[in-house]
């Protein structure tokens, strides 16, 4: 069970209203990389954890995310303080209503517009947030590995976030956020070595056979390196050895009942593009006179009579 | 420039046709995991990437996810093929047809309704593919670990399909792919070790004070192990200490001017819940005779007076 | 801040596991009537708002929400807990793990193949979680109505779940939360009839002139009520009255200066589909040649020549 | 049966074409809480219901949103009707082009870029329509709740772009549409009081010991009001009292079966993070020699000999 | 099978970097019309499709498509690469990184911040790229025309794409994947009107008496030209011939089991909107005073004492 | 301006209900390819549209296929006539009401369990509608091709759907609709051919040399045929003839200015993946003792010593 404490986990000092940053910081209330995402990220792997160190883990980090949803969001909430009252009340010019609102040269009408300056769950484009941003799967050496990159990932918005603003209270808030991502990629760290082995991921090995091949599949400007060079690697370069690597053809058959293959065979027929014709086309009948005349030129090889 | 081959990077061979079975196969074709999500992922870090070995790599891994990708959806076509002649050409009986087409008990009524026994990028559910899937930022040690966090979902999935299927054809190409996102996690494994450090990533250090901190927020069957306990954690479990850690007090607080200031009072009192009324409301006159005795009763400490 | 505890709000006891009913049960966890809808909902209001007495309950409510969220979730995971193992460990015969997976006749086969029997913010049919279910504006009385109206409809979805399984553990703390959705309610409709006037909504009287009419523009069937009928009504059912009902014309006009009106001519001439035309098309061309003669035979009147 | 006349519900005069502006209008066209929404909200409700007198009042106002989406479209297109010709016909100088259709410092690019300038079903960031935004389900208690709600929403969209625009025509076309919100309402709220009771919605009662409880879960500047206060309300403020509230434990159990149970074991036990180990992590291995060497100090409580 | 060269298929000098044009690039990466769409739609319906002839155009034309995704990818990486360096390094003070990363006046903010200068898979106002934008449905004379459309309109894009850039390297560009749009419409042309009948599209004849029929049901302008006059046209204008065309009376009918219909009959009678009621609403309860005044006056006739 | 009437365009007469028949009837309700899709598709086509022929033609037919979408919404609902009364009364015993909602096999499920037995605004799978299903731009040869796409595609799903019902009443409205199809592609058909010239669309002329140019970009299996043979077309099938087809090198160069080009190399130093690197990798940490042993083994050349 959840409980709230209206004092936040760290203070907000917001030095001067500006909408247009607060659309900015929208990004991490309700983006892809934000704090909801991580909030439930977590909370959605702790419910369904059964290991007592993971479960306890992801309970404290998804609570502490939620509270940094809160933290961000209060900044966005600041950020538009001002605004807000002057959109409810309405009492600038009209000109100037309409200036204010889309002259911060992003998408902060939207926040005003349609969100009356409150703190929307959008990223900074006005996208909704959307639960396919969280990738988990509910097997912990992957779910971990998520975490860890997710953190990674937050942490750089933040710090991005950061070069935007020189509000020293807001700046010093994010920077107690993107913080917090640099201490939970340890944790998450941690608890995915913990797991022995966690390489490769779940249950099931490879076929020994392709686990050590590495594919050049790129031609022009190629670059040795650990990643596909030195004994641990086959670096496999022609492209005929690329194809059908079991062996095979590299073609596809799937085995057809009788009736089945009779109905494949007369949908074939009925659709078939054949290719000895030569018809006329909709993009023909629509041609100009100049293009029409291109064309049957080049057909007959020569100018037509008119 | 890419340029393709009709034979497949590896044999397929479907012993039987099941859309049932093929809906599932969706998973990894237009799924959050699949395989267009791994091929765009890397494809459009590669052409974003100025690090030549990176680049490389990427372009290398991206083209064979795409023919990857080729390889699924041909598993899932020929999985299709025999309801596709049923479908184009409709000679069952129409009962027949209702029961062939919602039977599976999962969503390839879709597939087939819809698409009419095409591959289509969607998830096992019918969802359409969204490149939301895709979590690059553009930071290479962030977009390495997402890679590697990728690449060890993509395994599991995998996994669990070969769980799902007896035909061996079918289950000898799904090794294959499974076995491939092993090795691909290899490569971005050695290609994020390769730049040093990258560990926190990006730029910008941590606030010192908060980078070894473990906020202990979910009480009850705490577990202390690696991930938060040891010399290199602060374990903090006092909720007061949680809040405000800036030894602020947790407030939020923005300067506004003085116009702003006006009007955000005149929105205040304009649109103040009255705590001192008690207002009659919609609920109350929609409620039944028995409780709307039961409230006034309670209101006035006694049944009223008829 | 949040804090956060491992035991429950509600005891959740599941006597039988059973992944096609935690399918259903996914409708309150990831759903638009749900509970991180409801819990979002609330939390983001709160976040910007000002006045005590609202930010106070809102905090509250949400709080109370995100804990029904977890014991929600809670429920969907237990009822996946013996699929989740059956899942990871594979045991199974493969045509045993399709049916079973496939078997439950709902989506729940992507609860398990992509999600490992996890609980997903998703509604029952796999759509993910949207923001876009959040209709917040911003604006108290138009607010506190959606919050009416929220709270309504998830009573009737936990209502629906209800009766669906006769697992009496569940349907006891489906109960619960279903009664604290009434609760909620109340709270909200104090709050709203605290604020006095909260009709019309916002800060702008409508036109007196149509205010109070009513326009019936569907014909047959029509039924007078209260919400058409009576001395508050000015009821207009002739269409000649519902058109251009400002008195002018009901066109609509644009100055454009000389430079824009001259570009918008060029462009008609140059787009117009002439109607004075009589051009073959490509659907003439594709025609059947039964189909071209009945074509032509009316063109001319009758059949033609040969 | 639908029919359609070509003259407006409301004549439209727009002064002066302004693409900025219309990309603010579209939040009333293609937006959560525009015509479209109200149109399609009220139609499938009316599909759908079999009592006459919603069903007529349903068709009669999903008709009139209909014809407010022409409306609304309409200042959208005439708005647009001078940028549309200009790039269509691309007389400009280039630069002069790009600092136009990027210039009014919102999402005006994407009605150019993408359509051309004509009104396109997307909310004012060029977020697409979705019928995610329609939360009817269908029960009429609290379909009509989510009407009245919806009314109201859209009423202060309006009264917001009323004060973005000084055109005298723009700006009492709007006046009307908003007006018309106001009346909705007013039909909408006759309507769910005339069914009685209509609180609580459905037909299940609560569980009475949780239907008049008020959980106090955040703390700091609680204000009492008639929302939580009274003789009606039960007010619980006590954490401990807010958990296990059936008096049972809090904590969450399913009946496995021995088979389930020995699978669920096995995946405990393969999967197990454990507590008592100290692993290398990733994290670890990526780190600066200057985070090492604090690492590895704090590890032995002292400085590494070399 | 996929191969790639690190050649492009066509050159790609950018003069000046430029986000906010980047920006507008992004239409046709990650946009509706984009190569994306392109690529994935001739991909997904080669790999269903069996006719050979189709089969090999349409991987030739999906392999084209994927490498004009990467010249319009690259044309937005080349226009964002001095911006990537600012971000990463960030060296600007931050007012200055603050106006430059929202000066555009466009969603290159999103580019920035979210992507870090990376070209990402969306339109040009940041909504994700969905799988929604292909509109295959596995009949390839349905096919075939959404190709053709699909053509003609990325055709367009470029066009205007093309009239907001004085880059002549970046117009070049532009001007050949133009180009080639043209080249794969007259491909898919041909193919289609190599099948032979190709309209009415798929199987099933129209009924006879509604094929050649056109309702006039718009009133107000009507213009006749080919598409509604003539002989192969019969014009039903009166809208009582527009209902009921079958001769029935243009009801709805369901044969409900008599259990059924009673559940029907209780619920109606318990959710029947009463219309001789005169329901108190929640609306009246939140009038001003001076609302309700006029409200009860107009109930009574008169003013109401005193 | 819409009015309505509620006699339907055709008589619905179902024979008895069959929620998994509404489920898969959905897919032209609030499907890719359905009524409101077309509806939307040809009314917004219809504001932006100065051309009277089209714009009157556009309205025409937005307005019947708005009456479509009532006849096939009104298909679905008498499906779900029963089951709606069932759910909403609940007199099941709950093993019976689970048995019904989860046993059509589709997602019928989520319209009752989500939307109470009404029709909802949902393809078959339940993804919700979304205006991104709508491709116009605002060009009429463009626009009117994907109308004859659209007017094709919506014939063929029709046709699925009449093959799977045996309910005579339901398939002659079916057929009706689809017919239509048939009657509103003949009409675009006949407005596009009426634009001369109409092909290419737009304004702009491909560059002539690559107009006619068809690139052989997938090998194995070549068919040619009139799409890339004869005179009209160059056949281009060595790959190095493919790439940078301008004669440039098929590079990307972009001019930085020389402040951006040192970020830029200071970016890359700092997060250059080196080459000559051997770094021991996370998934190394992560590997069991075999494959550990496997791997040193490889590296040294020989098993280690112990």
């Amino acid at each position: 069970m959840f409980s709230h404490n209206k004092r936040l986990q760290y203070t907000v000092r917001v030095g001067e209203c500006n909408p247009g940053l607060a659309n900015l910081m929208l990004e991490q209330f309700g983006g892809p990389q934000g704090e909801l995402a991580a909030a439930m990220r977590y909370f959605t792997q702790a419910v369904g954890e059964d290991d007592p160190g993971r479960r306890d883990m992801l309970f404290d980090i998804a609570t502490e995310e939620l509270s940094h949803l809160e933290v961000i969001g209060t900044i966005v909430g600041m950020l538009n303080k001002g605004a807000k009252g002057q959109l409810a009340e309405a009492v600038e010019a009209e000109g100037e209503m309409y200036r204010r609102i889309t002259g911060a040269g992003n998408d902060s009408h939207l926040t005003q517009v349609l969100y009356g300056g409150g703190p929307a769950l959008t990223n900074s484009a006005g996208v909704p947030w959307s639960s396919a941003y969280i990738d988990s799967i509910g097997e912990p050496t992957a779910d971990l590995r998520s975490n860890i990159a997710a953190e990674a990932r937050a942490k750089i918005i933040y710090e991005r976030l950061m070069a935007c603003t020189d509000d020293p209270g807001v700046k010093e808030a994010l920077g107690f956020l993107m913080t917090r991502e640099i201490a939970h990629q340890k944790s998450f760290e941690k608890a995915l070595y913990a797991i022995s082995p966690n390489f490769p991921p779940g249950k099931q090995p490879g076929m020994p056979q392709f686990t050590d091949v590495y594919f050049d599949m790129s031609k022009g400007g190629e670059v040795r390196g650990p990643w596909n060079e030195g004994p641990n690697w086959q670096y496999i370069d022609a492209p005929e050895q690329q194809m059908g690597v079991d062996g095979g053809g590299g073609e596809a058959t799937a085995t057809l009942q009788a009736n089945e293959q009779a109905l494949v065979q007369q949908m074939a027929q009925r659709t078939a593009s054949d290719p000895s014709s030569d018809p006329q086309t909709g993009a023909e009948l629509g041609m100009s006179e100049a293009d029409t005349l291109k064309n049957v030129t080049a057909q007959l090889g020569k100018e037509p009579k008119k």
